[in-house]
């Protein structure tokens, strides 16, 4: 058994991340920290985890060594503790935004502000792996994912190993996100009067999950646009791009098909019948399925890629169980079988 | 014109109120205070009067004297203040829990803790014109109406008026309450991951609005449960109650056909046919109807009752602006016409 | 490895079946027919099933022998083709409301005609694992149960095992439910428009499942009245009923704790802080659990219960699995061990 | 008074100006028709409207002379009958498909067949008040407006006036809408379980409603995207286009202000702080505005504009009735000063 510690138990990437460990054959949580609700039984924080798990949060002082830990902090926490959890964890899966970029001139540009420990960016793997799995099977340290990030590049991503895409012309990601994208502190914007129904485009450019994109995907030219709509769980990309000049539909099936081929956790919905044509992320609800599709406007060389996620699953906790898997030699599918539910 | 003054106009009822004031053809907004948002435009708490109400919000010390001054200041303020408000305005339109009661020991037994100004209580007609119209028409202050008080009520109202209710009989009223019922100010409960989807019963009993239905309609069994929905806007009670035996439908057509006929803004829905056979708030949200109806179990005597509001409306802001109407002598559904949206 | 058939697949029960069934360890499911969708592929019909199953429904008239067999049919169906099932099968589980009654003038009275099959009326075990474990575990038939029956009878069974309630008084059951409740075809008022933001009485009393619940626990005084809210899954009952005299909270706690410790899918909720301390629906959306709790007004003797079920598992699918697990010597909780979600 | 007849009035748009017509302070309704509902009271359809309009359903062959027809039929209809309804309404306002585009060819590449009525193509002002204001005060037929196409022209409005735009380059524009815009017919994608929760972008390109975006603002290059959200009222269109090179934020406003203080339902909502900062159609439900915005991105030109309305206010039925004013004389606002709902 996998001996496994959380940092930050208490948020929803926390909460997902102790539901999958709690239920995966091959790991046994030893703590889940948490300094707001210390003492506190997890269930109450997380009221589904009831008679699942007993455990109660401790301290982030009280930790002991583990076989991996996981760090769901808020942003900027992680690199400022980061050598103290190195001594206590064979391996760390960080799902936080600390580690995922690997230049620290990019981490200034869009975070606004230095990284303070940037000699250990280049020793975490970026936690996708559908791009990173061979790496991350020997890797040590593994990076979270941006959720809205992940939506974007497993849209755009068949497109790119194909070669198919026009790399001169701009990229337009229009994202839609459920609200636990924004995490369990509430805000004025998040009180349910006031964000129930709402279409809000709450940023119109200059995202930070974009610095994923171009690091991962090469993209310089991607814009990602954020609304929020009425929904908990779920991200939806849509991306705007163009194919080079004579790129045919059939090349599109061939490189969605492949990546679908060669990921598990990746499906194309293309349907020319039913009510579910098309990726959407309300069926996606607690799997760490990412849906993908195309349609190409060959009059235009205009094609529209789309990708469905759970941003709590695919999109952050999902992801990290599966790098942990990778990096202990785990079947990468363990423990996160779960389908997803229908209707929902 | 009558001058009009707000006391509270940030939070939601105090909102509604600008609104329909400020579409009033006989009002003339003369301020509303806010000490949060004190110099802001109104509609920047308020969105939808944006090119609408150009005022900015004062502070509740620099008030002036007015016609009719509303108080939508959270439950307490205004008994520690009506002393002054009286000095500024000839009459008062209280839409606070402060002067619903007669009784100052049914405040202390509600509201846990004495009255700070019981002389007062006497001089307010409560607030609802479908029992006290008369006496409205004559009245210098008005107390507001409990928004779940006032379905409840109207949900019964028909029954008590005709003698038609065993009162011996335990009466249970089942309340489904939308969010903006919890008010403008968020908590972790109104968080809208955790608000969304909610069937949520927060009160099994005891709450306080049972004190305005035992005081209005002599019903000292009532109990009132409370349960949260996903919903902005609306209210819907269902009472549980037994009629005298013998009592037929006929009887009870003829009672709520009759307060529909005495009260423009009461309706009885009651359809063999079509998709809104029975009372719905969603298609209330912005108006002052109250939608009612029943039906009889003959063969346990047994009534269900059902009343349909706008919590911000009937249950709060417009009886506001109907009382005003009476007390003025204007037409009673003045400034309240609209009708309503389907669909919505 | 146990092989199963499912008769009706197409629908929302027939959907979570077969996701149940095909991640269960112990089952290979054998065929699902569907007369409107066969020759599809099942997940175009349960699209969170692509890329788990790749069977396609077939015709009810291509089964063959299997071990057990689920009924997932519209109500009346099963009943005309019950000899020729109980031919290809060693065991079925039947989803519907054909064979939960034992009474044959029950079945009259609440169905409205004769039942075609009242000699197999017996043969069924009432298919609610926290009734009938042990007749269930040498059972060769078992029934469904009906969803709003279940948070019913869960919310009361514990005061009714305990004898603490007062069986001459009224008992009033108010169920709130989702729209998955209405099946999976559409009609007028599931339209989407109409559908959303409703808090809809649809049945004031006389519903059909009141029959099991008189069956089951004996309260020939109950009544149960059916609203409609916003939510796709999930119901929520809220039961009010009279304890007798002298009964305390500690004789209720003792109660609801002995059937949570009883019953491996029962839990109580009831906690004094937190958002979430009663029991609802929303969390449990994919679990079998059910969530009870209880409040008492001891003025009055007036007890609160609440059961909150995902009305396709407890309420369907799930406690048909249930009661598969006990009708073959397995593990109750087989298959059904997912948690639910937080946030949702 | 104007006498005004409704030709389908028992749709979602049809409904709408029932409601609007009927409490315009210079219209009178004479009929409305519906084939469907025919002999119905008008409220069974538009429960909304009970107790404020006693009319029922008229058959279609039913009509008689009036001062304004409104067109509300299916797509393709008035086109046949437009000879009948000339002669029977000195004035016509059609708020379908049929006479929105002005040339044949343009229909035909659209909608897929041969205009019924090439002839009347010309005669018919395209009915968007903010475009045509002088043309409509004189007109004699004013056609509809596409509720996306309205989203997306306003939205770019003041880009193409001001003439700060870059044609030569692509236009994507997102729209996100709610589920009133597929009309008041169900079919198996509006069923609640299934709408509810969605993001499903349902048209990546070649929607009809570009042809009215090509027409009106000479943007060839403008490609529409369609996204369904869980709302039921209202569209947000985000379009991304290039200014020319050097247009700086200020030539923004100033181009966005001028559009506002032209039009009286136009807003620019543009705000640095506060939960509204952006456009949102939840707080247009039931009102005519539409608020607009635009976000520059001064280092790639990007500009994203922004465009919220309701769909069936004046997305539909409002700018029709706003035509009417100017059709006939009337202060252009009048029986649409209804400002929206906050909060809902």
């Amino acid at each position: 058994m996998i001996r496994a510690g959380i940092i930050g138990g208490s948020g929803y990437a926390g909460g997902e991340l102790i539901r999958l460990l709690n239920a995966h054959p091959q790991v046994e949580i030893i703590f889940a920290t948490s300094r707001a609700k210390m003492g506190e039984y997890i269930y109450q924080s997380h009221p589904n985890l009831r008679k699942q798990i007993n455990l109660t949060f401790v301290s982030p002082e009280e930790i002991s060594e583990v076989d991996v830990l996981f760090l769901a902090t808020p942003h900027g926490q992680a690199q400022k503790e980061i050598e103290k959890y190195a001594a206590l964890a064979g391996k760390i899966v960080d799902l936080s935004a600390d580690f995922r970029l690997k230049d620290p001139a990019a981490y200034k540009k869009w975070y606004g502000e230095d990284h303070k420990a940037p000699e250990w960016l280049g020793k975490f793997v970026y936690g996708l792996p559908e791009i990173h799995r061979e790496e991350l099977k020997t890797a040590t340290y593994a990076s979270g994912v941006g959720c809205n990030a992940t939506a974007t590049n497993l849209a755009l991503l068949p497109l790119v190993k194909a070669g198919l895409i026009d790399l001169q012309q701009n990229i337009f990601v229009e994202i839609k996100v459920g609200s636990s994208e924004g995490g369990a502190e509430g805000n004025p914007g998040s009180h349910h009067p006031e964000r129930s129904n709402v279409i809000r485009t709450f940023s119109a450019y200059g995202h930070r999950h974009t610095a994923e994109v171009i690091q991962e995907l090469g993209l310089v030219n991607a814009t990602l646009t954020m609304t929020s709509v009425d929904l908990v769980r779920g991200a939806l990309a849509t991306a705007h791009a163009f194919v080079k000049p004579g790129v045919t539909p059939k090349e599109l099936w061939k490189a969605y098909r492949a990546l679908s081929n060669e990921n598990p956790f990746i499906r194309v919905v293309k349907e020319q019948r039913g009510v579910y044509r098309v990726p959407e992320p309300k069926i996606l609800a607690g799997s760490n399925y990412a849906d993908i599709s195309f349609d190409l406007d060959m009059d235009n060389h205009h094609v529209v890629t789309i990708c469905a996620i759970d941003n709590l699953m695919k999109g952050a906790a999902g992801s990290a169980v599966q790098c942990m898997n990778l990096m202990f030699g785990l079947e990468e599918t363990l423990g996160l079988e779960f389908s997803g539910l229908h209707p929902i």
